[in-house]
């Protein structure tokens, strides 16, 4: 009976929603417990279930030191993750806002500096304790509504030392506060003023230069293109893909946003994470994602921002099961939002997503869309204790209502951090 | 010169959005400084106007016991006002959210008590104390957000000792937070199931019995009416206008959200406050409602979270120099979003507000729509030292990006409350 002696932490009169089973009834155990030791999940089931009963003589032999938290009849549900932010950024875009708001023309805003130029180049000017300072208010937000696992994009750098920049800061996040940083480089975001008129020669530094220095030094975990007429075409994009593989770096795409290029199927050919945005997707692109274990990223927030009508092909991704990922997109030009309970409402709100669909997209999905599915994003034992409590009733609330942030208990790799 | 000596607190190194010339430019000052004493704006102006400069040996010799506090270059606004909510209910509706989104019919979620009825049930079975406790975090985020003036409508309660509760504790609320609040009689929100064939005969209760006792419990600062195809005809609003008009109460009403019945040329000729929603107000009501002085209101996070289409008649109102107040309409049915910046950011995203005039609708003219506009809404001398200080480069910001509150400082007729 000795085995129980490294529990750490047990929470009693807690109600799981332990997402194990993807988008359907939240893994639902009501009257549970859960134990953590060594940062892992080490138990969890039914309170009555417990090696031994918390009234028994018996409960205090069995542990030693162990903490008991009473939950009070709150929610466990897995820490949340959020799969696609661009969260590390010069500048801001208010000036712009307001000036499309005001009607002026696209062509005084574009002589007033707007678009991505416009961040590009205050990314650039900014030093890397200037963008550290500028992104951690994001985070720390993000961290208070319960995130413990995020993705970070490069992608306004667009030359070398700027991406470099960029995922540096990234990781300098992690050393600010308890929250797991996945790093994609997205060198291919957009084409830099320098090369406006030759992509081929940008992606030339993109993939012999930006790209082989970021692995040499162990900068990213994926590779990421913007593959959109307005970004890099198909074959532009497979280029990429190509020497992300010749580095062994998983890949991703911005796809089939605002037309349908084919860039999920494309991205499905390499093995993928995911695709993400995919308002055009078709079902051969639905097909090829499922075939090849893709996961589809949803971003309400930039579908909001952007006043876009099509919604991306919900019945269609749920037709072959394809798992669905949603994640706030948080970036300077079309979605300004650091707010994931947000896009749970939205996701329900603009895309119809049941509540558990919307769930599941920043928990196991989420975890999914990064690889993580093995260690993060459910409640099941051996996994990572991150773990988030909230005050709520029933799981839908955290989608239904908003504004009142229900976070009460926040737990990181088996440490209390909220 | 000792007429300064009563000055109390000074703040130095800020920029001023005054709000003064309502919907335009801000009424911005930059390098500015503004006095408070005994709870009221003194002074304010151009930080180089000060009386004395703050380097001067004079500076002391004007001045007694004066906070000097440095605002470092950040934007102090009026504090904010939400002037239509319902933020006092029982239970919540996630359930029949959820239900909705999984596809079941009207007559499941009747059968489990969906709909408004459900919010009664509730609200009539909670005690006062549950009520407060219940509203208490709603208030607390919005407080958070920098409101420090609320409007909460009676309604769910739909007798007149639930309604008469309702009004109670909407009071209590502001013993319990540095919010002034005003209240607005709502008992012609929906017909409750005890009168579902007999209107009239509830609109008895409502004018004969519920209206005097709140008058002379002093329970309301205005009445309002749910004049709608599913709430009550013009004929039946017109009725409670009449009795709130022989009780000397303003009246306001919710119209022109579904339909237009002409609720708002009905309020204006009983010289309303505002009239609210109005996504189907057509030139004639806007005619009607100029020619009175009243208020539109609109709501951007009902249209939202119940995905209307038909958006307010933005352009109309502005021709007709109609202002416009933004709310939130907290509610647990169509608009549970406890959140004053979202509305900001909604206003512009969804009906194309520019940042300014989203600002003026939660401070200068939120204040006109709760008649408030003498004292509150504007940074002026002698308007009450309701004052928010943001974090921001640029007003725009705050329409603009959301998820990171950037409220530094807080205060509540001339006190510090955050
Ligand atoms: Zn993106
Ligand atoms: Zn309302």
């Amino acid at each position: 009976m000795t085995h129980y002696k490294h529990w750490q932490t047990l929470y009693i009169n807690v109600n799981l929603a332990t997402m194990t089973d993807g988008s359907h009834s939240y893994g639902e155990i009501r009257q549970a417990a859960l134990a953590i030791s060594a940062g892992k999940i080490v138990w969890l089931g039914k309170q009555s279930d417990l090696p031994a009963s918390l009234s028994s003589p018996s409960f205090d032999l069995l542990f030693d030191n162990l903490e008991v938290i009473d939950g009070k009849g709150q929610w466990l549900t897995p820490g949340l993750i959020d799969c696609h932010t661009h969260l590390v950024y010069g500048g801001n875009r208010a000036n712009e806002f307001e000036m499309r708001l005001q009607g002026k023309s696209y062509e005084e805003i574009a002589s007033a500096g707007g678009g991505i130029v416009s961040t590009v180049s205050a990314t650039r000017k900014a030093s890397e304790q200037e963008l550290l300072a500028s992104a951690l208010p994001r985070l720390t937000a993000l961290h208070q509504q319960g995130v413990t696992t995020i993705e970070i994009k490069s992608g306004y750098g667009l030359d070398t030392i700027n991406e470099i920049k960029m995922l540096k800061v990234a990781g300098l996040l992690a050393k600010e506060l308890p929250v797991t940083i996945k790093r994609t480089f997205l060198g291919a975001h957009a084409l830099p003023t320098e090369y406006k008129d030759d992509a081929e020669g940008y992606l030339d530094v993109v993939c012999n230069e930006m790209l082989p220095q970021v692995v040499s030094e162990k900068l990213a975990d994926a590779v990421d293109v913007f593959c959109e007429g307005i970004g890099f075409s198909l074959e532009q994009t497979q280029r990429v893909f190509e020497a992300a593989q010749a580095h062994n770096l998983p890949v991703k795409v911005h796809a089939e946003q605002l037309s349908n290029l084919g860039g999920s199927a494309l991205a499905a050919s390499y093995g993928a994470l995911s695709s993400d945005h995919i308002e055009f997707l078709d079902e051969t692109g639905i097909k090829a994602m499922k075939k090849s274990g893709m996961t589809a990223v949803l971003l309400p927030g930039a579908f909001y921002f952007l006043r876009e009508t099509q919604i991306p092909p919900i019945a269609l991704l749920r037709k072959h099961k394809v798992p669905m990922a949603v994640a706030t997109d948080a970036n300077p030009g079309t979605s300004p939002i650091h707010n994931i309970h947000l896009m749970l409402n939205m996701a329900c709100t603009l895309f119809k997503l049941t509540p558990c669909e919307a769930l599941a997209g920043i928990t196991c999905y989420g975890a999914k869309a990064l690889r993580l599915n093995d260690s993060k994003g459910q409640l099941a034992v051996g996994y990572d204790a991150d773990i988030a409590l909230w005050n709520i009733e029933q799981p839908a609330e955290l989608c239904y209502q908003f504004g009142v942030n229900p976070l009460t208990s926040l737990y990181q790799a088996g440490k209390k951090v909220i």
